[in-house]
C-alpha cells in the first residue's frame, strides 16, 4: 500500500529491540545529527528496562543544544503501542541470551567445528536461525496488523531469514534488511585507492560498486571512483599485502576480535578475481573449513574467533555505560556513525534519492537465484519506494558457493515455521561447516537444540 | 568487455546518421555547452554532403568563444572509420526516404487506417521496421568489428526493434536506446504540481517516477516531487483538463502536428488508473483505433495525423537552415535541449550517477514480460554499466495490451531477419490498428511493401 | 497431499451440477461401460428436482443386465453432502439461465459485434465468467473443506478461468479441466489420413500430437501416427477442402448450429503453418472479426451463430428425454461416449498410464506464458499425479494473439475476485471482438452487466 | 529440424566408440531381439581394430537364424562416415585410458580423499570431464556438419556434462543422455513391493516413478505399481534391510565392486523421506564424505571403492572375449539387456509411445534449476520427439546438496572450453568430497592434471 503524506517533521519509528546498547545509540546519533527530521521514536524490547534507560538517554540527548534533530523518545509496553501510528518500524533484536549464544557458538568446538561468529550460518547461526523465527513470525504478525504501511528496517541476525520471514508471514510488508559489512569494504578499496592509486580522500560513498550475493556473503564484480577503475588498483593492494595482512593499525586483530588483517578477503579475490564484500570473520563461515580449520589456521590467515565470554564482559560494560549516559555522566560522541538508517528513511520521505545496498527478496535483481530468496544487491530508495537494481549474474563457481546457503536457509525456515527437527537436522549436516559424518553431526545437533529449547515453542524435542 | 581508462577530455564519438539536421544538432549543443568533455566526433552518413556540412558546423560551434565544450567534427567515409577508436556510438539515422515514409503514414488511410506518426507500431511502423532492420544488422557487425567495448546509443525509431537488433547480431553490444517522449510527462507532472499543488518551478530531474513498458507505450505507477505523492495532484489536473485539453498555448495542437491537447493521457489515466507516459500521437498507435478511428475522432482528442507532407516541407528548411549554419549566417542556440545523451556519457565515464528511462533488453527489470524484450525502465548509468531499476510488473489488463506488441515486435524482427514475407504479414495483421480482415489486409499489405522494395535487399516480393 | 490407497471397486464420486443433461450422461454411459470401476456417484445440483431424476436414470442404467460398470447414484442436498469422502468431484455447471445467456450471445449484436458460442471469450464469454467466478470460490472453497484430497474434473466453461479460481482459492487443488475440442481434431486429422495418405480405420488416440495453448485456442505444432507424419498429409487435405469446406456429412454446418465446414481451421493453417485444435465456432471468438464480422462472413466460412432460442428448444427436449430416460420409457445408448473422463479416473487410480491433454497451471509446460496462467498441453495421467509434458513455445506472431487472453482472462479474474466494475470493463475493452469504442463500449458493458446482476453477489453495479 | 520419413527397416546407426564392449554388445543383442528394425550400423573408434572385432561380432550375430533383427555392421574410419546419413547416433566412448582413469580415481587418496567411482563427480569426475571436452566438441562438431537431424543417444560418463556440451556447440542437436541407474532403483522397488507388499513379479517397467534431479543424483518422490502407493512398502523394506543391508545374493558386496548393500540408498531414505535412485556408489560421491570417510567406514556401508586395477584386470578378459564372439568360439546370449536404447529408437521412430528416464537441457521440467542445465527426469518419447514431463521441485534441502553441482558442473564445462586452469581449479575445491584446504587441494589438482595431460590439447599446463 502507498504511504500517506508524511511530513518529515512530525515522524513516529517504532524500535524493536529498543534497549539495545549498539544500533539504538547508533540511530539515535544519527537522527541526532539530522535537522530535516523529527518526531518520536518509541522503544520496545521486552527487557522493559533497557528500554527505559535508552528513553532517559534519548531526551538526554536531544535535550542537548548542540543537537539539531530533536526527537521524544519514549519506551513502551507492547508491540502494538509502538508499531501504532509508525512511519519507519526499526528490528535490531537479540535472539535469547549469551547462554544460548554461547551454545551456538561453542559447542560445536567440542567436534573439532570452530566459527568465527556463528550468528548468521555454520551449525551456529542455523539454531539462532530456528531461536529467532519464532519471535519474526510474531513481530510480522504484529506489523501486519497494526503498521502495515510503515517501512521495516531490520538489523537482526540472521539478515537474510529474518528479512525473508516479515514477507513470509506478510507479503505486503515493506520492509528491508541492512548491514555494514559492505562499507567496510568500500572503505577498504578507499584505501587501495590511495596506496596504489594516489588518490587521497575519496569518501565511502563515491566509491562506486556492484553488489551481488546474499547477506554476509556478497561479492563485487565493478568498483570505481570517478573515472578510475578500482580492480587493478585492489589488484596491487592484495598482491602487496597478501602475505602480511593489511591493517590500518597494525596488529590490531590480535587485540580485537572484531579486527582482521583481510587475508580471507585477499584469498578470495586472487582466487575467485572477484571482491568478497564482508568481513573475514563471516566470509569464512560461508565456505568449507579453508580458513577456519582450527584455531592455528584462523590465526594464519589474522583474524579470530570471537569468543562468547568477551561479549558478555563487553556487555556488562556497556550496561555500565548506558548508566553513565542516563545520568549524565558520559555523553553520547555526535559523530556520524556511518550507518545508513537515517539517509534510508530521508530517501524514503521524499527527501532526495539514495543507491545503497540492502537485502530484499530476489524479484530479478540477481540472475541464477530464485525469486523470493532474500538477496544483497544495490537498491534505489526513493519517495515510498525501494527498488532493487539488476546486478547480473555471479559466475557458476561462485553461484555454487551460494546457491547451497540459498537453499539451505529456506529449508532452515520451512523447518522453523513448522517446527519439524528433522528437517532441521538436514539442513544442519548440509552446512559446509559441519565437517562431521551424520551420526556425530546428530549428536551435536540434539545438544545444541536442547541448548536452545526455552525459545523453541511448540517444538517436540 | 570493460571499458578502457578513458579520458574525458580525449573522447571519440562516432556519430551513424552523421548529416542529421536534427538529433546531430542537439548533440552539437549540448556538447559544446558540457566544460567536462571534449574529443572528436566522427560524422558518418549515406548523404556525405549532409555530414560535411554537419562538420562545418560543429567546427564552427567549436570556435565561438561562449562555447565552453570543444570538439572536432570529422565527415567520415565509412562506418568503419567512424567507429575505430570510438568510445561512443550515437545513432539517428532516417530509414529510407519520404518516399517510403509517405506510404508507410498514408498507403493505409485507403482502408480507413490512419496513424498519427507511423514510425514505432501500426502498419506503417511496421514496414518501417522491415527496412530498418538490414541496416542495423550491417551497423551492428560493424560495431562488433570495429568498436566492441563503446558505449552505443540509440535514437533511431522503432526504438524497441533497432535496440533489439544490435543485440540479436552482436550480444556483447553496450547498447541503449533513449527517447524524450517521458521527459515531456515528466513535465506535464511538473504542471500538474503547480497548478494543483502550488508548486512551482520544479525541474523535470526532480519528478521521480517509476517507468514501465515499452517505448512510446510506457507508464508510471509512481510519481513524486520532493515528499508530495504526484498522483493525487495529477487526477485533479486531468479532471480539470479532461473536456478541453491542456496545453501550454491555447490552440497549439491545432498547427502544430506535433502538440496535443494530452486527452489521450487524460483518458488512459481515468480508464487505467496508471499514468501513460508518451505523447498522445504514439499512444494511440498501439491501441486499437479507440483515437484514431478516423481524422474527426483525432480532433475530438485533441492531437494530429501528421502528414508526410508536412515533413518533406519542413526538411526543406531544415536544409536551408543547415546551410545558412555552416556559413555563419545563423548561429545555434546555446539552450540544453532536454536530451540525456551528455549526462549519460558523463556517467558511463564515471563524473556522476545518473538515473534516467531508457531501452534495454529485459534481463529482470519488468516482470511479466519475457528475457531478452526491449523494454522501458528506469535505468542507474555508473561508470561503465548501465543497470535497470526493477520496475515490478503492470496490472494485467495493461499487460495485455502491451504484450502482444512485444511478441509482434519479435515476429516483425524474425520475418526482417529472416526475409520472411508471410511472416511479416502475420505480424502486420495482428496489429491492433489493422481492422480489416485478411484479404483486405493482404492487398494492402503487398503494397506497403511493394513501396518500400528498394530497402529489402535479397527479399522474394 | 496425497491420495490415500483407494480401492477401485469402492470410489465415490461427488457430481456438481448433477442435475445436467449432457455431461452426467455421458460420464454415466462411460461408467457403465468400465467393468473395473465401482461405486457411488452423488448428485448435487442447485436444480435438486434434476439431480433426483438423474439419480433415477443412473440406477436404472446399473440395473441393466448389459450394464458391467455397476454404481449406485444418489442425489444429495448440500455441496459438503456430495464432497464429504470423495475420491473424484466432477464439476459441469450452467452459471445463470439462458435468459443470462442470452444476454451474453446476443446483446453485441446491436453494436454490430458477433459471437458464435459467447461462453469463452468475447464480451459474453467475460460476462458469463464474472458470473461463473462466485459460484466457483464457493466450490472452491467446499472442495477443501470436505474432500482435499480429491481429483476435481472441470468441465464447465469458461474453462481457463473455471480452473484458475479453483487453484485461486484453495492452492492444493488436485484439479485439472477437460475439453474434447483437440479430441475433434485429432478425428479431422484422421480423415486426412485417410484421404491423403491412404490409411484407414487410425483410432483417435493413435493421432499423436504435440498440444500448445489455451483452452478453445489451442495449437498443434506436431502430428504423426506411427511412423507417418501427418502435416504434409494435412497441408493437402486442407488445400483440397479450403475452398468447399470440409464436412463428413455435406452440408450439415447449415442444419447443425454445432458443426462446421472447418474453413476457420483450414485459413489458419494456411496463414499460419500450425493446426489450430479447436471448433472453428470456438477459434473465430479469440481472434479481431476476421471470421465473425457479420453474418455473411460467418456464412461464407461455413459456420454458425448459435443462437440461444436453439438452446431453449434443446433444452426443453433435453427434459422431455430425461424422463422418458427415467421412467424406461427410453434407454441410453451404450456407446462410448469419447470423453475422457473415466479414462483418466483409471490412470489417476493406477490402473495404467494415460497421455491426454488437459488445461492446468502454467508449470513450466508453456514457455512464454506467465506461470500459473492455465494453459491446455498434453500431460501424463499416473497413479494419483497429473504432469505436463513439456510442450515447447508457440512462434511469436502466435503468441501475440494468444499472449492477450491470458493477461486478460487474469484481469477478468481479479475483477470477478474483487468486484471491481472497473477493472472488469477494461478487460472488456481489451477483447478483439469489441470493435467499437470506449464510449459505445461503456454502454454495451453497463447492460450486459445489469442482465446478468441477480449473479454478482456483493458488486456494487 | 523434422525427421524425414524413415524406414524402421532401412535404419543408419552411428556408434561412436564402436569398439566399446560393453554397451556396442548389449545395443546388439537388443538390436538382434527386434524384428520391427533393421539397417547397418557403422561403427567408429580410435581403436579402429576393435571396431573391427565387433564388425564381426555383429555380422555374426546377424547371421544366426534364432536373430529376429537383422543388421549390416559396418567399422568405419572416420566420425565423417559413420555419421553421414545416420537416423540414430550412439556415443559411449572411454575418455582417455585406464592410466588416466587411475589418477582420477586413486590420485586424491594420498590427501584422504576416497572415490568409489572417480567418473561422475568428485575430484576424479572432475578432471575425466576436462578430458572429455574436447572429444565431445569435436564430435557435437560432426553431428552438425553430417547428421543435424539424427537422434543422438549418449551413454558416455560424466553424463550430464557430456549432454550439455553437445547442446552448448550445437543448440538444434536432438541429443538426450541415458543411464541405467534408475531402472536399478525401479528393480529394488519392486524386491519392496514383493517382500512388504506380497506382490510378485511385478516387471520394472510397471514400477511407476517420477523422478528428479541430475545423473546420478536422482530422486524419486513418487513411486507406485497400479493402485499401490510404494512408498509406505519401501519404508518397511528399508527398516526391515537398513542395518544387514539388502542383497539378492548375501555378501556379493564383497566380491563384486559393482555390488552394494543399498545401505546407502536405506540411510538417504530415513533422512530425506525420498527415494535416491541411483547405485550406493554413485550417490556417495555427491555427499561430503559421509559415506567415503575412509575404506572402513566405505566397508561399514556395504560398498566399495572399484580399483582401476580390477577394471584393467576386466578389460583383459573382455578383449579374450571379444575374440571368442568373433571366431565363433563364444556367443553373445540373446537376453533382454534391460536397456532402453533400442525401445526409445522405436518410440522416435513412431512405433508407439515410451515414457522412460532421460537426460535432456532443462526447459522447465524441473523447477529451482537453472534453464539450460542438464538434468534428468522421465520424459515423453514419440515420433521424433522427446518432451520431458514436468517433474515438479525437490525440497530445498534436497536442492541445496544437487544446483551445487548442477553450477560446479557449468564451471567445469567454462573451464573446459576456454582452457581456463584456474577455473577449473575453483570448480575442484568447490566439490564436496575435496576435504582438503586451499594449499593442499592445489597440489593435489596440479597432479592429477598433469597426469591427464596429453588429453588435454591446447592447455598451458
Amino acid at each position: 500500500m502507498t504511504m500517506q503524506q508524511t511530513d518529515p517533521r512530525h515522524l513516529s519509528i517504532a524500535y524493536i529491540g529498543g534497549g539495545s546498547r549498539g544500533w539504538a545509540w547508533r540511530l539515535m546519533t544519527d537522527l541526532a545529527l539530522e535537522a530535516s527530521l523529527a518526531g518520536t521514536v518509541k522503544l520496545y524490547d521486552i527487557d522493559r528496562e533497557a528500554a527505559g534507560v535508552n528513553e532517559t538517554i534519548g531526551n538526554r540527548l536531544s535535550g542537548r543544544p548542540d543537537v539539531p534533530g530533536k526527537w521524544r523518545y519514549q519506551a513502551v509496553n507492547s508491540l502494538a503501542e509502538a508499531l501504532s501510528g509508525a512511519d519507519f518500524v526499526v528490528i535490531s533484536i537479540l535472539p535469547g541470551t549469551f547462554r544460548e549464544m554461547r551454545s551456538d557458538v561453542h559447542a560445536p568446538e567440542a567436534c573439532g567445528i570452530y566459527q568465527s561468529v556463528g550468528d548468521t550460518t555454520g551449525p551456529g547461526g542455523l539454531i539462532r536461525a530456528l531461536r529467532t523465527i519464532p519471535m519474526y513470525v510474531t513481530i510480522a504478525a504484529a506489523i501486519r496488523a497494526h503498521a502495515p504501511d510503515a517501512w521495516v528496517i531490520n538489523y537482526t541476525n540472521p539478515m537474510s531469514i529474518c528479512t525473508r520471514i516479515l514477507y513470509e508471514i506478510f507479503p505486503g510488508v515493506k520492509a528491508f534488511g541492512c548491514c555494514h559489512e559492505v562499507f567496510h569494504t568500500q572503505l577498504l578499496l578507499a584505501q587501495a585507492l590511495k596506496e596504489c592509486g594516489g588518490v587521497a580522500g575519496a569518501p565511502r560513498e563515491a566509491i562506486k560498486i556492484n553488489v551481488l550475493g546474499i547477506n554476509h556473503f556478497t561479492w563485487l564484480d565493478r568498483a570505481s571512483y570517478q573515472t578510475i577503475d578500482l580492480f587493478p588498483l585492489y589488484r596491487q593492494f592484495v598482491e602487496k599485502y597478501f602475505e602480511t595482512g593489511y591493517e590500518e593499525e597494525a596488529g590490531r586483530w590480535e587485540r580485537d576480535f572484531f579486527a582482521s588483517g583481510q587475508r580471507v578477503k585477499f584469498d578470495l579475490f586472487r582466487r575467485y578475481g572477484l571482491i568478497a564484500a564482508a568481513g573475514d570473520r563471516h566470509l569464512a563461515e560461508f565456505l568449507p573449513p579453508w580458513y577456519l580449520k582450527d584455531p592455528e589456521t584462523v590465526r594464519e590467515w589474522k583474524f579470530s574467533l570471537t569468543p562468547v565470554d568477551y561479549r558478555i564482559d563487553n556487555a556488562k560494560e556497556l550496561i555500565a555505560k548506558s548508566r553513565r549516559l542516563a545520568s549524565g555522566a558520559e555523553e553520547l560522541p555526535l559523530d556520524q556513525t556511518g550507518e545508513e538508517g537515517v539517509r534510508q528513511m530521508k530517501a524514503l520521505l521524499g527527501l532526495g534519492d539514495l543507491i545503497t545496498n540492502v537485502n530484499l527478496p530476489n524479484r530479478g535483481q540477481l540472475s541464477g537465484v530464485p525469486l523470493g530468496a532474500v538477496v544483497e544487491t544495490n537498491a534505489l530508495f526513493s519517495r515510498d519506494r525501494v527498488q532493487p537494481v539488476v546486478a547480473g549474474q555471479l559466475p557458476p563457481e561462485i553461484q555454487s558457493l551460494i546457491i547451497r546457503h540459498v537453499y539451505n536457509q529456506e529449508a532452515t525456515l520451512r523447518a522453523g515455521l513448522t517446527r519439524d527437527k528433522e528437517l532441521a537436522f538436514r539442513a544442519f549436516m548440509n552446512d559446509p561447516l559441519v565437517t562431521v559424518g551424520p551420526a556425530d553431526g546428530r549428536k551435536l545437533f540434539d545438544r545444541m537444540l536442547a541448548n536452545t529449547a526455552e525459545y523453541l515453542p511448540g517444538w517436540e524435542l
